[in-house]
């Protein structure tokens, strides 16, 4: 038996070992997706309890303590601290085989010393141990960075941001790269009620006046010009139902034009004015050299009683099931057949779509400027982060296309503590080429696979995204 | 090499042996879900022969046998009993990695303590030495049921079901508590062509007159009132493709009358009786705190040559591949909207879609009665039932919900041998917790652990449904 | 750690071991499905070099060369042969996981007696050896055959085909049987530009006037009976999207005329043509005891900037993730409801569809010719074709159904040197076999068992083809 999450967790085999202690642990982390703060990282203050930094965002906990019964009052509510922080505890226990059980003591480990597990009877010891060190200086938002080797890291942020955080993080000289991700959800979600009201917010941060959709690309393409200069290398779209229905110009611009005089569109109109927008952005960004990520499939605010009482983005979201393989080859191929195909990094909620999605990917990979993964299946993304669904990344990557030119793990977190997660994507991935490399199935060529597993583990990154 | 189907069988690491050996062998059986038939246990009759008791009822086999060329004759014909065993026996041994193999043996070891092979060398003297057994007392159906140690079953009834059976038991003093199940396909099974004629005699049943939708309710309401009476804590639907569509008690009302005046309803049509149905239904389990089980996804007697020859449930089923996240969110969030959803069970029949409900079912976790995995992952189900399902039903649980808080397992079957499948079950439950916790993925807790393994193996159930 | 593809290759227990020696290894090969070209059997000649034989047709090769960011000069381009093979000896190396790693190595060893792994270090070496090597008489086509012990090959060729070269095969007296299968993918593809101009081949080559759908059975029935004269015993059919519709003759013949009128079907009528062929042909295959294999869920040229360039199959091609369970379901209906399906093999695409598929074949197998897996999931097709997608297929087959009665691999392959994939599904096969026995699931009955792996590697297929 092996001792519980000791140095060798996950690792099962000699060459596992040697990959990550050698290759794996020490590389910096690139966390190219995330949804950090950048003000809390400019005013690195500290946290004053270890229920703060991981119950007060956090719905991925959330939705655990709900399925373990406890009360809204300590999940969302006005419970206090510590009874949230208990039942949490009481929570964790229950969780075998859950990734939170594992997020929660390599943080616990790495961020805090602390080597027991969490459950009733040592949560108060815990509560107190961590408490103590949160308020030192040494465990402020850019300290807790630097304890894990965090070397870039992009936030989310709206293409009408004056992204003054970042600007201000990277004035003061932080030596870790902190930089924006342009994600004009809003400028898409043309469904949204909110729309008309956007396209001012937008007009105004891009001092462009909006009245049709070249107007509306022109104020994008200028704040993408800004968020280029603050150091943004890369996008991200939420895609949801329909995304794609081939139209005109003159037919989007009909429909942006009924949409801001009041009308309600149908989904496929949606569909069409989404599709043209991605195509115009993903053209934009090839040009700038950016990466756009496609994140696809998720089925956001199911309850809509939880959603009146505590909004969106509280736990409540889960995964689609519609199938979109000729959709998204048609507006891929659109993209493509100008060459104008940027980096793309596909990524889908329903695990079911893996494999569809590695395979699709190399369908847009020819290429003469030598880009390795071009087009290439994202890392195991919110509802497959875990141990089986990084596997099945893993192998879906590796079984049609090249899981060497993978651009490795992301943390897509709103916590500061979030960052071991890599450290858990690496000891799976060392595992892995490890089992094949025991297995005879590759030759036990070490120099080239300490290589292979920097590339993945953020060198790739690097070179992926120009950081 | 490991011995066949030995006392260690699919145990593989040490405290996968010491958890199934100290904390799941022993628990009695909740089997909250099967079809046998209570007169049969009223009755307690005994078997005249093995293949009475294996191939007389049983489409699983069924298909075994048909896909190793046997004639249909000796599978529903009218072979000699003797003769449909040995082509049982020969089907047997080419059953390699099917459940039917493990099934068969456990039974023959459990029930007969036979450990030899099932083959055609075999047969005769298995034949032989099960018929022996079987014409004595010990193995009348209520012993046969004591042996597995059952200690609840529920049957699956129609609401126009007088109970008579399950009230006989109950009154006979018979220490296993046989409930009934609350599965009103009938009533809500608008599309078919009996659909009238059942009215009619839900009506005799309830001693309600039935000529809206608002009264067939108050007819259920009746029926489920005696049900509950009668010990039922648990109701059962089979959805198949459309079953949810927004709608209002006026349409729907205008939809019943149309149908009972002799229209044919388009599939969208009966999807907003269904769904209606499925809304007031569930509201009404809420209220008596009974557990709702949705079995989504068959596709049933698809080969209309057999099914005009033998009937329905003769082994022509299979499973369907439509998508539906988005209807089953709207029917549960309708239920949930105003807080009214009862404990419910997610069941698929394609395992593709076992991520998409495990993820679902957290949507609606959130009570403040502490209610363990509320709205939960069922267990693998039917075409599901074999080692690689229950170990993706567990995992996908685990991956994002709490497997700790499972019910755990059924037989869903209408044979009176088929509990051992309670035991497989656990022995891969108890595996999978083993390795967990040998590969240093949860702490070797004993104490909690056997308490969890005790839970999922029946006492989460019996807090569960109220038994 | 196990040497790097060593005798024990993918063979991971004594009881695996021993069952690839004893019962595996020495099977000759029956290659039921490829796409080889008899005209080169024929011919008899050598190549020049390995980057002929690898590069020249390759897709799965160029997919991973473009993954890898090799320009399309050295990919499908005018660059050098020797170029082309050091991209490729490049691309190798990032290969993990990748079954071309392991194709690519079983081809070198198993042709050239070459152990060592191909990178660009040792890519000069093996260059030069294996050209040495192929341009003697000892690597022509026909020997490279022989290397591998091919006794049955099936390539895939038009209705309207005259098959010279099979024919000059059989009459050269050479000794693997070398048959056509039937794909009449022209004459079923409706929605095609040249429809209209492969009728007129059809009609010539049938010698039938070619005016309705009834003429148009007829003259391929005089094709699939000469087919059937020159050896055929198998068909091909690829469903993508709709491919069922319920019809009627007096429907499809208006369709039918229609298109040769000039006009567009749309998709839904395109199914209802298509649906009803596929009925026809399929009762004229059974006649004739032939095979149907059904290829279901390709997505094609995917991108039109490179079909421009290049044409279609040369790897832009992906997978679909349509549902079709209920139109597949429809379609075996219809054929088996007047008693005449034939043996069918399905085959999916989309992974997902896997268990789908070995459920569905499992509603047409009653038969009362002894017919072991009338209908049957075949084995893992293009995008699964690697040693995750054959584990699920054995699984998948062995959950629902009798792997025993599985015909079986095929290479599906357009090159000379692709046979050792025969020997590496039956190393994945004997490990699992071996891995059920060694965990106690199975008796170690070896007799048995050798007999079952000599079945499914190619005894199976003898019986079920009837070669």
């Amino acid at each position: 038996m092996k001792k519980f999450m000791d140095e060798n967790f996950l690792l099962n085999n000699e060459t596992a070992i040697s990959l990550f202690n050698n290759a794996a642990k020490d590389e910096p982390i690139i966390d190219f997706h995330n949804h950090l703060n950048p003000k809390e990282i400019y005013e690195d203050q500290c946290f004053d309890n270890i229920a703060d930094v991981w119950l007060s965002g956090d719905h991925y906990k959330w939705r655990a303590m709900r399925a373990n019964g406890i009360p809204e009052r300590l999940v969302t509510g006005d419970g206090e601290p510590f009874d949230k922080f208990m039942a949490w505890a009481d929570t964790v226990q229950n969780l075998i085989g859950n990734p939170l059980y594992h997020w929660t003591h390599m943080e616990l480990q790495r961020y805090f010393g602390i080597d027991k597990p969490l459950n009733p009877e040592t949560a108060k010891e815990i509560w107190d141990s961590c408490n103590e060190k949160l308020r030192t200086r040494e465990y402020s938002v850019r300290n807790l960075l630097r304890m894990q080797k965090v070397s870039v890291l992009c936030t989310t942020d709206d293409p009408a941001d004056d992204l003054m955080w970042h600007k201000k993080i990277k004035e003061d000289g932080f030596e870790i790269k902190v930089l924006p991700s342009f994600r004009p959800e809003r400028a898409i979600g043309i469904e949204k009620a909110d729309f008309a009201d956007y396209m001012k917010k937008l007009a105004e941060a891009s001092e462009t006046e909006i009245c049709d959709v070249t107007s509306l690309l022109e104020a994008l393409d200028k704040r993408l010009s800004y968020f280029d200069e603050v150091g943004c290398r890369v996008s991200d779209h939420s895609l949801e139902s329909c995304f794609y229905v081939k139209t005109s110009l003159e037919e989007v611009d009909g429909l942006f034009k009924a949409k801001l005089g009041g009308k309600q569109l149908t989904e496929e109109e949606c569909g069409k004015f989404k599709g043209y927008m991605l195509t115009e952005l993903a053209k934009k960004y090839h040009k700038r050299n950016m990466v756009m990520q496609l994140h696809i499939g998720a089925l956001r605010s199911n309850s809509k009683r939880m959603f009146e009482k505590i909004g969106p983005d509280t736990g409540f979201d889960s995964l689609n099931d519609f199938d979109y393989a000729p959709q998204l080859s048609a507006l891929l191929n659109e993209i493509d057949y100008t060459d104008e195909m940027p980096r793309t990094i596909l990524y889908c909620l329903n695990p079911k779509d893996t494999e569809m999605l590695a395979a699709m990917a190399g369908n847009f990979n020819s290429n003469d400027e030598g880009i390795k993964g071009k087009v290439q299946l994202g890392a195991a993304w919110w509802f497959c982060d875990h141990k089986n669904g990084m596997e099945r990344q893993i192998d879906s990557m590796a079984d049609v296309s090249l899981i060497s030119t993978s651009v490795g793990m992301l943390t897509d977190s709103r916590s500061f503590l979030s960052f071991p997660r890599h450290e858990l994507y690496r000891r799976i991935l060392c595992n892995k080429v490890g089992a094949w490399v025991e297995n005879g199935e590759y030759p036990a060529d070490n120099k080239y696979l300490e290589e292979m597993v920097r590339g993945i583990c953020g060198r790739n990154a690097v070179k992926y995204f120009g950081f």
